[in-house]
Parts: C-alpha cells; structure tokens; sequence
C-alpha cells in the first residue's frame, strides 16, 4: 500500500520522512484539488451572487467529512487556522469565576500553555500543572488515578491531548469523561487533537470532549494554515464567541438594530472571518487519498506493527531509553540518548543523509513518527544511521 | 495600461468586475507563485532543519514589502488570516478598566461592531456610536467636530476604518491623531483597512494610528486568508496578546520554567501559530503586479478619473441618490436608488449581464469599485445596464 501512496507524494522522494507530528507531506492530487478550486472561484466569482454556491458546498462537503472522521454532527463543526487556535479561541468564552481552576498535563504544546497561562493570570483562575512526565508508569490507570488528586469542586476547566505530543502515550478520553461525569460540577474538556487525527481512529472519542481541535497539516497530509473544532452543544449553549467576524453571525444587521439572537447557534459561532477556501479541498482530497475518512484495520496496524519493531530495535541499542513501555499502540516512537547533551546534533547528521526526525521541547528527547507511508526500508535505515551517530 | 493589467487576471476575462472592496481577483502569476512556493515547501521539508531559512525569508520579505506600503517599520507588523482577526484579537489585549469608553463610528463592518459590543458587555465598558450617517454634510471638517462631541477623558479606544465601506470617505487619519494628541488621556486608535490598502495610497498615514489592519483579498488582488497589521509601540508595549500560539513566543519554554518575559517584544506578540505560507508569495506578487508598493500617480489619476466619470453619469440620472459629494477622491462609488425596495433584484439583473456591483448592507444601498484595471468601457457598460433596468 505504501509504494502507492508514496509515488503521490513528492515531499518523500528525495527523503526519509519520520516528521507527520510536525507537518505532514502534501500529496500532489492535494495540490491539484487546491488549485483547481481556485481557478472555479476566479472563474465564477471571485465576489459574485455565484460564487457563494461554490463556497458553501466546499465548507459543506469539508465539514461532512470530517464529521465522519470525528464521529460528530456537522452543527458541532467549526473551521479555524490552526490548533491553536481551535484550542485558546473557544476557552477564552467561557464564562469564569474567580474561584475556578485550570487543570493542564504537563505534556502540552508551550504554545497552549502560555495561553492557558495569561487566561489565567487575567481571569485571576488558578493554574494547576497535571504531572505526567514524572509518573514511573504511564497508563490509563496511573492517568485516570494521577489526574483525580488534582480535580476537585473549583475545576472548571481540563485541558489534554489525546495522544501526547511528547510521549506518544494515548489518553483514555473514554475514562476521563466517564470519571468526570460523576462529579457534582462537571468541568470542561478540552483536547489537542494535533497527535491524533490522521494517525489513530478518534470517531469514538470526540463526542467525550467539549473542545477537540484538530489540524489539516499534520498527520493528515492536507494543506497547512486550515484547522476544525469540535463543540459540545453543552458548550456551544454556555459560551460566548470572543474574535469575532462575520462567519460568527447569523446575519449583518445594521448597528442600530438591538444586540441580541445575534450569533450562529451552532458550532459557526466560533469562526471568524474570510479564510482560504482553496485549502478545504486540499485537505478532502488528502483525507480520501490516506483513507482517513475510513475505519482501516490494516492502516493501523500497519503503523503499529512499524513502531514496534522501530522500538525493538532501538531497545538493543545500549545508550537509548526508551519513554513508552512496548507495545506501542500508535505511530509514535519517543526515545531519550542521554549521553547526548545537545540532541541536535543528532538531528543535524541524521538530516546530512536526508533522515528526517525532531527533538521535541519539553522535556528534550527524540520523537520518530511512524505513517502509513513508512516502510522497512525506512525504519532499517534509520536504526542504521543512528547505531553510526551514537 | 489597464489592458496589460487585465490581460494577467483570469477572473476579469468573463465578466465587468466592480467588487474590489468585497474580493479583488487574483492574477495568473500569483497563483502560480502560490504554487511554487508549495513545491519548494515539499521539496526541501515540509518538516526538516532546511525547511525554515525558507519559511524565514517568505515572512521577512512579505513583510518587508508591506512595510513598504504601509510606510512602518517591519518590527511593528504582525501576519494574519483576515481583517477582523487584525482588529479584534489586539483589541483583547488591552488593559481595561471600568470607567473605560469605546467609540465606533456607524460605518463599521458588522462583524466588527458585534465584536466590539461582547467586548464591551464583557469588560464593562460604554459602547458609544458615532453616527456619521446622519451628518447632512461629510467632510474632514465635519468628521473631526463630530468625532469630539464624544471623545471625554474616559475614552479608551476609537474604532474607525481608514476609507468607510459604505461612504467611500475617507477619514483624515493624520487631523484625528493631531486633534487626539492634545488629549491629557490619548486613547488608541484603531483603524480598518479594508478599503483603503491596495486602493489609495497610505503609507504616510499608518503611523498615525495604533493598529492597523489590512487584507490581501481584496483591494490589493492577493490570495484570500492572509492579512497583516500594524501595531505601534506604545500598544506592544502596554497590551498582551490573548489568543496565543508558538508564534506568539520567543522561545518554546517547559511548562516548569517561571512564565516571564516570553513574548516576542514586537509585533510577533500577537501572531498565533502555523499559517499557510505560500500565500505569502502570492500576495507579494500582486502588490508587485498592480504596483501597489509604489507610489504611483497614474494609478490614483486613472482610478479617480474614473470614479467620478461614473459619479456625473449617474448624477444625470432622476432616480439615483449619490451618497458623496463631487470630486470624489477614491474608486468608491456609492448610491441609492430608493424606489427600489428590493436592491437585490438590481444585482441580480445586472449579475444576468455579468457585471458585478454589490449592495452593503448598513445603510443598504449600492457600492462600485473601480479600480486600475477598470475601463471606461466597463463604466459605460454599467450606466447603460443601470438606465435600462430602472
């Protein structure tokens, strides 16, 4: 399956590719669709009574995919630019009061957490850390037990990836919300979708979160500058819109005209303003190509059966450690070489021979990202080039 | 030097475009610098060590060039998605108190004035309207008296665009400032540049104001989601950005270092996080085509000629209402036709001919754009459909 998929995508010929955590390859049909859609909009439009047909069926036909891949109705759907984005936007309509807490796992993004961070400060709420990173075991129990010494009456608000973008380990979103549900005041949950989407099947998770942002660019391979959100009813019906344009609005009424009924009911009323069209049919045409749209058995466990023998095989090498216990479940394969106090330097001559993997930020180790695309080859060669460097 | 122009913007082939300020249409070159751009994105990364000295030089020569137009320093310019983005998230970041007043004149787009009536209902401040639609006369002089009947010493913020979408006038950026600065309390101005960017020459009057936002679809000719603003130093240095991502960061910090000084300490504060970047080459080669970074009399002459070319005709008609008086000094044409109740049926007739005007919609009534590549054709073609149809 993948010589197929890899003839399509231009960024893998000329390299070995382990970054779809950080971006994806766009495959050529993408572009094609992209362009293709410009030239319809140049052609009927591009500011026509015409062109607004166009338009609307490109967001509706985008956001009935990806209510397939994310197993929610399309009212609950809103397009953004980025995770971050479909993450700080909708938190910063929730309405606090100066007792509550913010509850963040100490595996997010920095960018999420500077966010939540000035929230805080601003909304005078509390900011609590959720410490994974020290826990001696990281499974769904250690979770689920680890996160409950934190969350109490006051927590407003959870803030976690479902895979986490250091660790690679999977959150059971399930048992958290389960969990959480039984509580007399049930905070929020948001989720970073950015490790997720494209990479595992999350049609049965979503629908447990009240926020779930995801990204076209990542390991769905789609055109990067396009994002979408979940929203729980619960949280569309609770929550204000905070940028807003005129995608939010039911309809541009004049500034005389009283202010009230005045925002889209659904999901919409967290979009902003004009966005780049052309992107949607990008990320469709990538979506369908990969068969994300698809629950595929043999997609994952190709992925899986890849990570796991990438992990045994760095296990025989002496100075690796790796983060997650075997087996993997997912694409992701995070490893630390203490020894190496400055890891770019791995990165660097790795990348001399066109091997392409990342240090993450915090904490500093290596991060390999398995994909469908991913061969033996690949992952031989990479296991080769590292046993030289280290 | 229209026919060169038109020659060049495959949207223009098929139908006599007056929609500028609503989307301008995109030249051939400019997308297909859109598109060498995304090949070389995958070419060298799209995620790889080289991958960023070229990301780098898109944003720096972007901005470079927009630093041109809008005559500010390039530390003081931060990329966008849009015009409402631009203007609403700096808006988050200032530091309000209660007492606080916010002024936004009656010819503001109303995804703007709804943002700015949930931020006033949030942060307690007065919503004050300044009504510029009522004045019997519009001019420079009857702007700025008006503007100060409700300017006082608690007025924190005035909202107003640079050319209103309405009007076409175009407010005296460089009085206001002058006028405002004798205040013992100067309140931040904030500009929409919607109609102004790509249409008139401006870049001796952003500095004049604290933001200022621009879009490249429309005016300017660029690729739709990308925009830019300008915010002056004293607005960096007094807010905080609000709706965070890595961009938003100097440096990508673990959740356990303290949280200081970590923003970007220019205009970077307030950009968010992944973008598409090969817009960017798009819209630097419509700027380039259409000679927007130049200062161009030609261009303003021809612009203007025609404006009011079409202004006369349509004064000789009974039944329209010109909103503005003659010489006009921009490509802004509005009127009313008040016998019709239904403006739609006129954009749609005219639409059936393929020629494209609009109808705004606070006050409602109609809007042409002409710009450089408008011939006087185009403007005959106009009139004469407009006669036969009323």
């Amino acid at each position: 399956m993948y010589e197929v998929l890899r003839d399509q995508i231009p960024a893998l010929k000329n390299k070995i590719y382990f970054n779809y955590g950080g971006q994806g390859p766009l495959p050529k049909s993408s572009l094609e669709a992209i362009i293709k859609s410009w030239e319809i909009i140049q052609d009927i439009g591009p500011f026509t009574n015409n062109v607004w047909t166009y338009i609307n069926k490109e967001i509706i036909s985008t956001k009935l995919l990806l209510s397939k891949v994310l197993g929610v109705d399309i009212k609950n759907l809103a397009l953004s630019e980025n995770i971050s984005t479909g993450i700080i936007l909708p938190l910063w309509g929730i309405k606090f009061s100066s007792t509550d807490e913010l509850i963040i796992s100490d595996c997010e993004h920095p960018g999420i957490v500077a966010a939540c961070r000035e929230l805080c400060q601003r909304n005078n709420l509390k900011f609590i850390i959720l410490p994974l990173q020290k826990l001696k075991i990281l499974d769904n129990k250690s979770f689920i037990t680890e996160i409950f010494k934190y969350i109490n009456k006051n927590t407003k608000v959870i803030i976690i990836s479902h895979v986490l973008w250091n660790f690679g380990f999977k959150v059971p979103l399930k048992e958290l919300r389960q969990e959480i549900n039984r509580l007399k005041t049930v905070p929020y949950l948001i989720v970073d979708g950015a490790q997720s989407f494209g990479h595992i099947d999350i049609n049965e998770e979503v629908l447990d979160s009240d926020v779930y942002a995801v990204t076209s660019h990542k390991w769905a391979c789609g055109p990067e500058g396009l994002g979408a959100f979940f929203v729980s009813d619960k949280f569309i019906n609770e929550s204000n819109p905070t940028i807003i344009g005129w995608k939010s609005l039911k309809r541009e009424q004049g500034i005389y005209e009283p202010f009230n009924d005045l925002y889209q009911e659904d999901a919409r009323k967290f979009e902003i303003a004009t966005s780049c069209i052309p992107l949607l049919s990008g990320l469709r045409q990538s979506l369908s190509l990969l068969e994300i749209d698809k629950f595929n058995e043999h997609r994952q466990s190709s992925i899986t059966s890849l990570s796991n023998k990438l992990w045994l095989a760095l296990d025989d090498l002496n100075s690796i450690n790796l983060i997650l216990n075997y087996p993997l479940n997912n694409g992701i394969v995070s490893f630390d070489i203490e020894k190496l106090t400055n890891k770019n330097i791995l990165i660097n001559e790795l990348g001399k021979k066109n091997i392409w993997i990342r240090v993450v930020e915090d904490p500093k180790w290596f991060r390999v990202c398995i994909h469908q695309m991913t061969s033996t080859k690949d992952v031989n060669l990479l296991v080769d080039q590292i046993k030289v460097l280290i």
